[in-house]
């Protein structure tokens, strides 16, 4: 059944994690969250780089897996994050998201160890897909070298899918470079080998490229205008749309993205609680906030 | 009782982690090389960076600890590392720590988001020490810019010092900048506040500075020559000494030093098991190692 389940496609994000008052994970206001994304086009990207899921515990990410299934979100639409630094932990997560028939998992590599090989890596990607053993296992990789300081090279892309078709499903490109993403769509795009942009500025040239969409953070905050630009990528005003969904992005530029896009929900939602990250991220400074929201409306920003 | 306990001083050790062929950690070859150290008067930094630490599961380290502890192995010389990423998984560590009354706990600072605050590095110090909750913790900061690419700042040790006094213990600088080490001897030293240079290379400066000694991955692999310098930095020689110990170190520069130490534990107690390091790590190229054992044995390196 599972080998047969649509692939994912289109718009995702990294699903913002709310926390309540002692900073642990609010499960409710993340079911709400959750909902709203999915009723907006948007799949579920649990546990990424923006949903501070490495600040969260292991234990943490299974209870919030298990709360959303429990309540009814679909696992297709799920794509957790599950790449961890310990390979133990690594393969705890993905097993559980494949037990219970996620879309897919997005991986991280190990990222303590800097200029590790990429043997080093594949042995990593190669034990983790070993010792889950499923072949309805589908893993998309995750190149995020701002922050994970260790890349996803094409040498190891290339041994990967030849070890492991069909399970090594696609990649999330957070490289922030165009010319990666281009690399990425040349080199390795196939039916089983999809390529998503880790930002919606980049989305209509990857979907032109062949891509399979984006996995985008800001969607979290601008889901409608992005869904709209990925169903509507072959019509006519699509670059206008592209501009529009970019300029909106670009509002975050140089401003702790995570915590300001807390701090947009909370305002929205009147909710002020929805604003705090968990440590080492800080909250947004409320005249930072003040004029985001001003610039967010200005571009003409809806929330869902 | 706790209070009163003799500091930390000396020669430490980020203790290696051996594998078993499963690539769990094995615990007997653990408990064997610690009692090593030990026994070469050396103190045992368990769950460093040396000791593939983040490549474990938060179980897999409480088990170890309390493995070692429940063989005899006193919690006093324990200076385990628990700083993780996710801030309840170093409250847990950090807890357990505390809970067997080992002599202090080495604490990286979150390491996934860079570019971080010194607020926000301080909120998470903050929130871990207030959650232990117990005054009898010594926490000593884990400043490691070049692999954990989040330094520990002078703006912060100050600030953490003077919120927390007689808990903030001390510091391993392992930024491998002398100017750094001189500048927290000459600005943070006290009674309470104990720096430790993350290289034998630097030790004989470090003391002559007033440090309490040093934490150094390659005293597990040459422990006796770098407590003999220890010991004798005061007497006739120790500059002889300390080029001595900074030459054999530097027969690993530029090698995967985890691994190359391993295989030559392997070597030495022929037990090839134990050169296996946990991916993403790999293990050393026989070849090299072949000249690493050359190189040591020509220095009249002596195994414990």
């Amino acid at each position: 059944m599972r080998i047969s389940m649509p692939r994912l496609r289109g718009v995702l994000s990294p699903v913002l994690t709310p926390f309540d008052a002692g900073l642990a994970p609010d499960r409710k206001r993340y079911l709400a969250h959750c909902r709203k994304l999915l009723d907006s086009g948007v799949g579920l990207a649990v546990f990424g780089t923006n949903s501070e899921a490495n600040s969260l515990a292991v234990e943490e990410k299974l209870d919030l897996l298990d709360y959303l299934l429990e309540n009814g979100i679909p696992a297709g639409r799920l794509l957790p994050g599950t790449g961890c630094c310990a390979l133990t932990d690594s393969v705890k997560l993905t097993r559980a998201a494949v037990a219970k028939a996620c879309g897919g998992v997005l991986m991280l590599p190990p990222f303590y160890y800097k200029q590790v090989t990429d043997d080093g890596l594949f042995k990593t990607y190669s034990e983790i897909i070993e010792r889950v053993g499923e072949a309805g296992l589908r893993l998309y990789l995750y190149h995020i070298p701002p922050i994970a300081v260790v890349p996803i090279s094409a040498v190891l892309i290339e041994k990967l899918l030849k070890a492991y078709p069909g399970v090594i499903a696609g990649i999330k490109d957070s490289s922030g470079d165009w010319n990666n993403t281009q690399m990425l769509l040349d080199n390795f795009q196939s039916d089983g080998f999809d390529v998503f942009c880790g930002s919606e500025a980049f989305l209509l040239r990857t979907l032109r490229g062949g891509g399979a969409g984006c996995i985008t953070a800001t969607a979290n905050t601008n889901a409608p205008a992005i869904v709209d630009m990925y169903e509507n990528w072959q019509n006519a005003g699509a670059d206008a749309k592209q501009a529009a969904i970019t300029a909106t992005r670009n509002i975050f530029a140089g401003l702790p993205m995570i915590a300001c896009m807390k701090a947009v929900i909370a305002r929205e939602l009147n909710d002020p609680g929805w604003a705090m990250p968990r440590p080492p991220l800080m909250p947004c400074p409320p005249d930072k906030i003040d004029a985001v929201m001003a610039e967010l409306k200005k571009a003409g920003y809806k929330y869902i």
